[in-house]
C-alpha cells in the first residue's frame, strides 16, 4: 500500500538520517561500485575555469518527490528511466568557478555531521590540486543541512574563513528569524538548528538581493521556492552562461519530464514549480549550461524544451587536447 | 551549400587523419577543458567488475553521419542537443571486465599510427591501476583504425601478447581476402592495410562464431553491418546483462532518435539498421545496460523506448560507500 507522505514524513526521516545509508544495489542503476570513481569534473565557459567537486552521495525515499502527483505515477517514471522506485539517490555537485580575481565556490557540504556518504568536498577539493586557502567567496544557495552544515568543521570552527560568504537576505531572514526552533514541528527543528548553528559559525554574512554582484560575471539571482530566500550563481563570460541550480532543480528526470511536480522538501511548492519553469525556459532560449546540485555527477548539461515539457541533456565528457 | 556525403567521401577525409584535430572549442557543448578530467570508470553487474577505459577522442565531419537522410535534418537534431552541427565529437569507451578467471579488454584502440587525441588506452589503464599483463582475453568487435590500429606498438611488436585474441571469422575473413587493397577505392586503401597489418601483427587468432564463449558469462554475438563480421559482447552475471556494442551503435543521439539512419563508415547500411534495431529492442525489452564505444565517456547507459524511436539514458556515475 501506498501512503502519500508529507513534509513533516520527510523530515521524521530525515531526523534519523544515518538510517539513509542504503545498500549499495539499491541504490542505483548499476551495481555497487568496484572502487572510487573520480569526483571531480573541468570545463571551461568563456574565459572561466569550471570545476565541478562532489560532496558524495544519499539516499532518500522516493516518497518525498513528486509529492503533487499520484504516487504510482511518480514511481512508474523512475523505474521507467532505471531508477529505483523506491530510493531517490542523490549526488551533490559543487561549482568551484575561477573567473578574473575571483574564485568562488558554491555551497559548503554537509560536512560531518550529516550522513557517512556525503561530507566529501574538502578531500576531493584536494584531490583535484584546488587549494582551499585561494577561495575569494563562498556563495550559500540555501541553508539545508547538504548545502551549509559543512560551514562548521569538527571543532565548530567555520572553513574557508578567508573568503567572502555570501547568502539570500531573505534566506538569512528566514532561518535567523525569532525562535523559529520552537515555531516549526519537532521533525523540523533539527534543520532550524542545524541552519542557525551554520550561519552563527563565525564568519561574516553578505546579505544578497536578486541581481547582487558577486565578482565580475557573477551574479545571484533570486529562485525562491525551495527555501524562501534561495539564490542560484549565473557566470557569464564571452557571452556564454552557465548557471548553478542549487535546489531550484533537483531531479534530472522528474524536474524536466514533470516540471509542475514538487518535493515534500520544497518549503512552497506552487512557487517552487513557478520558478523551475522560469528557469527552464530561460534556459532552453539562452541556451545556458545548467549545473543541478543532486543530478548524477558531474550533473552538468542543456535544457531540451519539447511542447509543454523537457529533457535535461548531460554534457559531454572533456578530455584535454 | 550541403553536399551528400558518400562513404568514399568519408574515407578520404579519413586519409588525412591528422587534419582531425580540431580546435577544442568548436568540438563540443562545452568550452576547452581546463585540465585533465578522469579517463576510467567503474561499476559491477552481478559479479562482474567493469572499468571503462578511454583510448582519447576524436573529431570528424559530421558529413559522414546519417548519410541517407537529409543533411538538414541531421544538423537540426544536432543542434537540438547542443552539439555541432559540423564537428562530429567521438569519445573511445573500451570495456574491461573480470569476471571469474577471466579478464576480457574489449577492442585495443588506435595505437600512435591514427590521431594524436587517441591511442591512450595504456596510458589510461596504468592509472586505472589495472595490470596489462593480467589480461586474459582481448575481444576485436571489428577492425577499423581506432578499434585494432593498437594492436601494434611503436616497434610493430603486439602489445598484450599474453592474452587470447579473438576476433569473428567473418570479419576476419573480410579483412583478409585475397588481395582486398587492389579492390577497394584508393582512398579505402589506408584501412585495408591498417587491418591487414594489424591482424598480422604477430598473435594467434580464435575466430569467433555467433554465441562463441569467451569464458564463462561472456560471450559474443554476431552483429554485423558496420563491418561484415562485427561482434558484440554480453556479459551475463546474476541475471544482469551488459554488451559492449562496439560501433553497432556508434551514436548517443542520432542512433536512438532516428535509428534508420546509417553512417557513411557503415560498410552496409541496410543490415546496420536491422542490426541496430534488433539491439535496441533487445536492450529495452530485457534492460541491458549497454556500452556505446563512442557515446560520451563512459558511455554505459540504458535503453528506453518511446514509440518508435528510443532514448539512450546515461547511468548515473557512483562513488563509493
Amino acid at each position: 500500500m501506498l501512503i502519500k507522505p508529507n513534509r513533516r514524513d520527510i523530515l521524521r526521516l530525515a531526523a534519523m538520517a544515518p538510517a539513509f545509508a542504503l545498500p549499495a544495489m539499491a541504490r542505483a542503476n548499476l551495481g555497487a561500485p568496484a572502487g572510487d570513481n573520480p569526483a571531480h569534473f573541468r570545463f571551461t565557459v568563456g574565459e572561466a575555469k569550471i570545476t565541478i567537486l562532489s560532496d558524495g552521495f544519499f539516499s532518500m525515499p522516493t516518497s518525498g518527490l513528486g509529492v503533487n502527483a499520484d504516487p504510482k505515477e511518480v514511481q512508474a517514471l523512475l523505474e521507467q528511466h532505471y531508477l529505483s522506485p523506491t530510493e531517490g539517490y542523490s549526488h551533490t555537485n559543487h561549482m568551484y568557478v575561477e573567473l578574473g580575481e575571483a574564485k568562488v565556490l558554491v555551497d559548503v557540504g554537509s560536512g560531518t555531521r550529516w550522513l557517512p556518504t556525503a561530507g566529501r568536498l574538502l578531500a576531493n577539493m584536494e584531490a583535484a590540486g584546488i587549494n582551499p586557502d585561494e577561495i575569494t567567496h563562498v556563495v550559500i544557495t540555501h541553508a539545508h543541512p547538504d548545502h551549509i552544515w559543512g560551514l562548521r568543521d569538527e571543532f565548530d570552527e567555520p572553513i574557508l574563513s578567508q573568503a567572502e560568504y555570501i547568502i539570500g537576505a531573505a534566506e538569512h531572514a528566514h532561518w535567523m528569524q525569532d525562535d523559529l526552533v520552537n515555531k516549526v514541528a519537532p521533525e523540523e527543528q533539527q534543520f532550524v538548528l542545524g541552519a542557525v548553528n551554520s550561519i552563527n559559525a563565525g564568519v561574516e554574512w553578505t546579505m544578497a538581493e536578486d541581481g547582487h554582484e558577486v565578482a565580475p560575471g557573477l551574479r545571484l539571482i533570486a529562485t525562491p521556492g525551495h527555501t524562501p530566500g534561495h539564490m542560484n550563481l549565473v557566470v557569464e563570460s564571452d557571452g556564454k552562461q552557465v548557471m548553478a541550480l542549487g535546489d531550484s532543480m533537483s531531479h534530472a528526470v522528474l524536474n524536466f519530464a514533470q516540471p509542475g511536480w514538487f518535493n515534500g522538501f520544497d518549503s512552497d511548492g506552487e512557487q517552487t514549480v513557478a520558478t523551475r519553469k522560469r528557469l527552464l525556459d530561460m534556459a532552453a532560449a539562452d541556451r545556458i549550461t545548467v549545473l543541478g546540485y543532486h543530478f548524477p555527477f558531474p550533473g552538468v548539461g542543456h535544457v531540451l524544451k519539447a511542447g509543454e515539457t523537457y529533457e535535461f541533456l548531460p554534457a559531454l565528457w572533456q578530455f584535454s587536447e
